[in-house]
């Protein structure tokens, strides 16, 4: 008999609330990007955890030096999205081997991420064993700035940053799902190999943004998540995600897989009223990265769904993807 | 040709030192029980992570309820060494299935032992694969009593807390190294698969200690690190060191080995001035655990090897053991 597949969060939900009984020191637990634990009596300490397991979060294969720097990226992605200044960040290894030619460009592609955003390594476990690499990072965020999930506002823009899509579509063509011309998977795979964590971002939202996430499981999975811990319902413009030229060639139906529920894009969601347009303008002209409103929070309405999707013409649209999970059958 | 074996320090320390730069907020980083901190200006907080693996670090046919409560006590045990105060922890799970037979009972091991220390859940990661589990655990300890591994001083005693060797003659057994009668096996076991972390005895230690450290990966591997850390040597009184009853009636090889570099031993190793002897009892007898001198902090002498082990009648004693090192071909 098969086991009965459980989700991510209901995993966690079912096994382990009597683990979760919180503190008065623990500003916020399971369930946002990070974990804020209250430093002091105007800042907080942002906490996450990922872990990347070969032949599920990459390929074996995979260029180690790119893998050195998407492990830590990854995890400064959760910083961003919680508007937290980075402070450093411990690394569980284990492994089948100790060979210098793997680990010396794996630790080249870390470091080089590390030393960028003044993040160092402050404690490590390393061990024999399958791949798997455990990142856990910190940041530092004042409480009254902190881009939490559950501070979405009725009336906010939805907005997302850079594109969404490539690496969906990278990884599709490298299993198979579809062809892509070798140009196009060379440019596609930069997005699904190297993310760029957006901290700069993370950190210009602060006092901008009410809400903030970061929608590496993908869009839809994301925004289910703003809406349910923000108590309210929002509609997207799925014409309006933005995609590159790679994406935009493809057909319709690839197109919408990708940017809706494809996952690995390490662009941040986040919710703003729209007094901050302008300001959001600037930021993202000084920051050198595109802003894309796609949508807007709505009040719940229990006649409606609460994702509604249209397109440039407000045409309703179905879709039937299941999004990314770790623990669904359908990945 | 076999890939070239590596010890886990020298693997840190040859690839990953780029990572490491500190920053002026890391008031301790790579190298201790904890990494450091600094909240405030008195105030740190210590951070340690620790990755088990299945066939690795346990057995796949182990008991989960016993797996949870182990999985969360060896990273108490490495805040109970710094002296800190449990603040929570993250999880990161990389498992098989969701099969409820094994999540339910590992979690009420875990979620027990949490509420125990007040030392909740407050973030994690849920993962497909190999079975591989990752905790990061907080603590908050001034920063004036944090009990680092480099605070060791000349003339200080070396005390022990509770009984050695138990774990690995239980593994031992396991294994199939040695034979072992059903009643030693059933007891002994405990020591391998229910570890009773010492918080306790580490706060009780704060302004008495000079340093210490948690002895699971050994005691010669631990002594090793204090001394380097500290800048000095020491000597042990093997005989001295305390062990169980069962262990006391084994081989003396199978005794020393257990003892000096068996592991999986999650007990408090500490250096203290003989001015505090009183107090430790003091101590020992409130916390109803038995704290054992057994040798001397003594200063650097290039004509002696900077471990000297006698027995009770000062007779030195060679061992060939190799520490426990999960990148040896030893172990």
């Amino acid at each position: 008999m098969p086991t009965p597949v459980i989700s991510e969060f209901s995993l966690i939900n079912q096994f382990f609330t009597n683990a979760t009984q919180l503190r008065k020191h623990v500003a916020l637990g399971i369930g946002d990007d990070c974990a804020l634990l209250q430093l002091t009596d105007d800042e907080q300490l942002a906490i996450s955890t990922d872990m990347l397991v070969e032949g599920q979060h990459f390929f074996p294969d995979v260029d180690p030096h790119a893998l050195g720097h998407k492990t830590l990226a990854v995890n400064l992605s959760d910083i961003a999205a919680m508007g937290a200044r980075p402070l450093g960040f411990t690394l569980a290894l284990s492994l089948p081997d100790s060979n210098p030619s793997w680990l010396q460009p794996f630790s080249e592609g870390l470091s080089a991420l590390a030393n960028n955003y003044s993040c160092p390594l402050i404690g490590g476990d390393t061990t024999r064993g399958p791949r798997n690499l455990c990142i856990t990072i910190f940041g530092a965020v004042p409480e009254k700035y902190a881009l939490r999930r559950d501070a979405a506002k009725a009336g906010d823009d939805i907005w997302i940053s850079g594109k969404l899509g490539d690496a969906r579509l990278a990884l599709g063509c490298l299993r198979g799902e579809w062809p892509l011309d070798p140009a196009a998977l060379a440019q596609t795979r930069r997005a699904l190999e190297w993310p760029e964590p957006r901290i700069s971002l993370g950190l210009a939202l602060r006092g901008i943004a009410h809400a903030a996430i970061d929608i590496s499981d993908g869009l839809l999975d994301s925004l289910q998540h703003i809406l349910e811990q923000s108590g309210l319902a929002l509609r997207i413009n799925v014409d309006a995600i933005p995609r590159s030229t790679w994406l935009s060639t493809q057909p319709l139906p690839i197109q919408r897989q990708c940017t809706l529920t494809g996952g690995d894009d390490y662009e941040i969601c986040f919710c703003a009223p729209p007094s901050q347009r302008l300001q959001i303008k600037k930021i993202s002209e000084n920051l050198n990265l595109s802003a894309t409103r796609i949508g807007k929070m709505t009040l719940c309405d229990t006649d409606h769904p609460s994702i509604v999707l249209h397109d440039r013409a407000f045409n309703i649209i179905e879709i039937d993807f299941k999004c990314f999970d770790h623990f669904s059958n359908e990945y």
